[in-house]
């Protein structure tokens, strides 16, 4: 038996949601799979992407040999952008995902320094000690694959996202006979997806809105819009049917929508009847009731189409009483409010509003398997290894349970998170020490990473308010030039706390005052005494903490 | 026909969640039903609760006979310490919900000053032109009433909070029969909670938890710790006796769940055999496999014990591998991240966690009505105006559609939102302008209200930090005694960004050289100069809209 190893480093992903990425290295060939973002959510105020922090990359950039892409959802390659000018490999992918891949660098105009190289489902590449398999699996977007990585130690299986749908959209069936041949033949890892392991049974295929959407469309008597992610083709492919069916043209509403609807059309991945689609203010008008709006903004996101349209602000349409308003998409933990806000909005312009709630048919199906297609693709590839990838703790932790109950695995089930450092071998599978993993903030005004210390002044600030005490010294005498000035914001009204404000003053004079001249001379000491005499001073009369920040002019 | 009016203006919880309040007015004889407080969003930092604006009731104290209260939720009761001391009388409730008001006004205070009359279901008292009735319903919590309010202008009926349950843990019933005897009576107006109108069918009974909880603990090894609401008496009676029959000992963890649990006691609400509740540290050391904790904390609140628990902070309890968490509530919209947080820090330390994941038989049962419970009222009331209460502005709509559904209703069905101000007769229902209503922020360190400036500056510097400028004139010359401080917060890191920094520092020299003498000895002139000015300068370097704040010392 060969003492061949593999190495496999999860950057991102495994106890998180979003930011997948994943090193798997094995003798002198690495690859990363995938570079995503994370969204970030209310604890991280002014922050716009959360990439991962890439340090092992760039530490081990000399052993990369490319960049393999699942699919094109931001959560897998968003972070491209910031990856890519450290670590310039070639990037291999689908159509549709290197499409979605191209628009993002052009965006941060790097599309002229990189390589992507477009791969079909079942093509095999080599690179350096390693063979790639893409093969095709079902998915919410189109052209998703998963990764067979042929090593001196064994085969690798990643799945990407997937689930099993039996009748997709794109007549592209889920590629069940390439796993079946690599459980035949001996796997040594499989790694999953575990998004959906707490939903029991099989995810319905995605022709399951069908009946909801006929149902909503033949009672409709006004204008139809329909929000859902712009990257959902197959969703997108069955509004622009369902509207045909309905004799309704379909008009779409957001940059977004525009953009990647062009982008399928031109690829082939979309149809229609010519004319069905019209130009919202540029076209001959159409009666509402034979319109449908096909829009972005199913999260409540600020600044998109639908949120827009909620408070009557988008110039193409607006909202009269018996319109209908479809959201056809998951509400993303931590969206809930805002979308939930939205909804109250086109409720109250008028529109009945239909959204993900549990309701048969569905409105929405999630493109991740569910417990029963998990299970199928652990008792089909019956590898050596099991790693639950894509989760939070919990959801890698029930994915473990299950791959359990399946009995299929021979080897050991390892629950790992984003750092972990796993060697894998046909005896033994060994943990090392953990590498540098972490999140980076991004805003995207500047596109500059947000340092964390800004981040952690912003929540403080946000808790409690900030407040800075002035003192202006005489910079030959170390005299207090005047009495300190309290300026704050976010804490108190200051014209209806006078009394607090000038108490506050006066605990900044005494403690210059009870300070020696050496102490008056040293900025850094001055400032922690004031800082910390303040803080007590506040606490005591508010109960609140907030930032004190002294600011000492020498004049 | 008479031509007596009655006016309902909802001061709270309609088109929204929480803060439930409503004023009711026939001729010189006015009640308030309810005072409740709303718990704060992300959006509204440092604010701990929020109460409703109560300028309406102050502007009409004199008319106020009572505040009659339907249940002891804090939606419904939390703001009697902030509207007692202003509007001053009595306050009529069931003994629960008194008990609970009791602690309430206790901690501020109050309690000496205010008069608290048990009313018992069935109850009838006269308060001027009133009568009202108190009718016994069943929801999560015992005791809770819906109003039969009898005014010269007819029956209103309030249902407060309510779900149809058949076979109640306490065993006392829903009191249908009073209901039915109002419809067929006739009632002018039926005034109906819209908390879970878009669930089909009916809610099941609170015993529906006991097929899941019987599951959960045949299967235990380890310990098993269980979270709900402290108030949740008849959830706490279900643990109770499920813990009997699988001979474990109950512990309490949380300072809330011991109050109300020795109030419950006391009250005899609650029931067990001698013994069955330890002291966790107190009492001799139990196995772990024969107890159960019972503990506070059940929405991620990071100060309650489950949470501490979670990050391995409880001295009473630590999690060990086999160990169970079952968390019996919902998850409060705007909670779901810090529970699922929690969740994900349980399963690292070994433990299972159960929680409202949709699965069955339910770990959890809601206590409002679903639609077909909500339907029966409608159609058993048979109301002349039908007003949907308690939820968002969707919940209200659905409600009042299932409403139009029923045919049962007379006359209109009317959608009203907090400050709506509506006046009822036998002929016609009218809304006048609306009262005053909002959200008063209270931050309960100090107990003071929150400026709602001081919340907008909070968020406003969360996003994207705040910049101080700080000038030092001399105030006989108007010279500049130094080249300008620049100070930030939250914005950049000062190290990095010195360029940036020192640049904005020219920028306020040059809008002071560019000044007049006038200006320049105007400070709010020169402030707003150098705002615009540095507003434009950061916008343009960084596409971030820092909080400026100029600081002039006149030395």
């Amino acid at each position: 038996m060969s003492n061949h190893k593999v190495e496999i480093i999860p950057l991102g992903g495994l106890g998180e949601f979003g930011m997948n990425m994943m090193f798997i290295r094995s003798g002198s060939t690495a690859v990363v799979v995938d570079a995503g973002i994370m969204f970030p959510d209310d604890e991280l105020p002014g922050v716009d992407v959360v990439v991962p922090d890439i340090t092992y990359l760039r530490e081990h950039r000399s052993e990369i040999q490319a960049i393999l892409l699942t699919h094109g959802h931001e959560d897998h390659i968003g972070a491209l952008p910031f990856v890519l000018p450290e670590i310039n490999v070639p990037v291999y992918g689908t159509a549709f995902t290197l499409a979605l891949a191209e628009d993002r660098l052009r965006e941060h105009g790097l599309l002229e320094s990189v390589k992507l190289i477009e791969i079909h489902p079942c093509d095999r590449i080599t690179l350096g000690e390693m063979e790639v398999e893409f093969i095709q699996v079902t998915h919410s977007i189109v052209d998703a694959v998963a990764l067979a990585i042929t090593t001196p130690a064994g085969v690798l299986i990643h799945t990407g996202d997937f689930k099993i749908d039996p009748t997709p959209i794109d007549h592209k069936n889920f590629d069940a006979g390439r796993f079946e041949e690599y459980g035949r033949r001996g796997v040594l890892a499989l790694m999953s997806d575990s998004t959906n392991v707490e939903r029991k049974g099989n995810t319905p295929s995605e022709r399951a809105v069908n009946a909801r959407f006929d149902e909503i469309f033949s009672a409709a008597t006004g204008a139809i819009i329909i929000s859902c992610f712009a990257t959902s083709i197959h969703r997108i492919q069955i509004v622009l049917d369902t509207a045909q069916k309905f004799g309704r043209r379909v008009a779409l509403l957001g940059r977004g929508m525009v953009q990647v609807y062009q982008l399928a059309m031109e690829m082939g991945l979309l149809h229609h009847a010519e004319g069905l689609c019209i130009r919202p203010g540029n076209d001959r008008p159409v009666h509402r009731d034979r319109v449908v709006y096909l829009s972005t903004g199913s999260q409540g996101e600020p600044m998109a189409a639908l949120a827009r349209i909620a408070v009557d602000e988008n110039k193409h349409y607006k909202v009269q009483r018996g319109d209908v308003v479809i959201i056809s998409a998951r509400m993303i933990p931590g969206n809930e409010k805002s979308v939930l806000r939205m909804v109250n909005h086109l409720y109250k312009r008028g529109a009945e509003v239909f959204y993900d709630d549990g309701s048969q048919p569905p409105i929405h199906v999630s493109g991740h398997a569910s417990a029963d297609e998990l299970k199928w693709m652990i008792q089909t590839v019956r590898p050596k290894y099991f790693i639950p990838l894509h989760g939070e703790y919990r959801q890698l932790m029930r994915h473990a349970q299950l791959a359990e109950e399946t009995g299929a695995v021979s080897g050991q089930i390892i629950v790992m998170e984003s750092g972990c450092h796993l060697v894998l071998d046909q005896e033994a599978a060994r943990l090392l020490d953990t590498v540098p993993v972490g999140r980076i903030c991004i805003d995207e005004g500047s596109l500059e990473e947000v340092d964390e210390v800004v981040v952690r002044e912003r929540r403080h600030i946000s808790e409690d308010g900030i407040v800075l005490p002035i003192i202006a010294i005489n910079k030959h005498t170390g005299a207090i030039e005047r009495s300190p000035e309290i300026v704050s914001r976010g804490f108190v009204t200051m014209d209806q706390n006078e009394d607090l404000i000038s108490n506050a003053s006066e605990v900044v004079r005494k403690t210059l005052e009870d300070a020696s001249i050496e102490e008056k001379t040293d900025q850094t000491l001055i400032r922690n005494k004031i800082t910390r005499d303040l803080k007590k001073f506040f606490f005591k009369q508010t109960q609140k903490r907030p930032l004190v920040l002294p600011v000492i002019l020498e004049i």
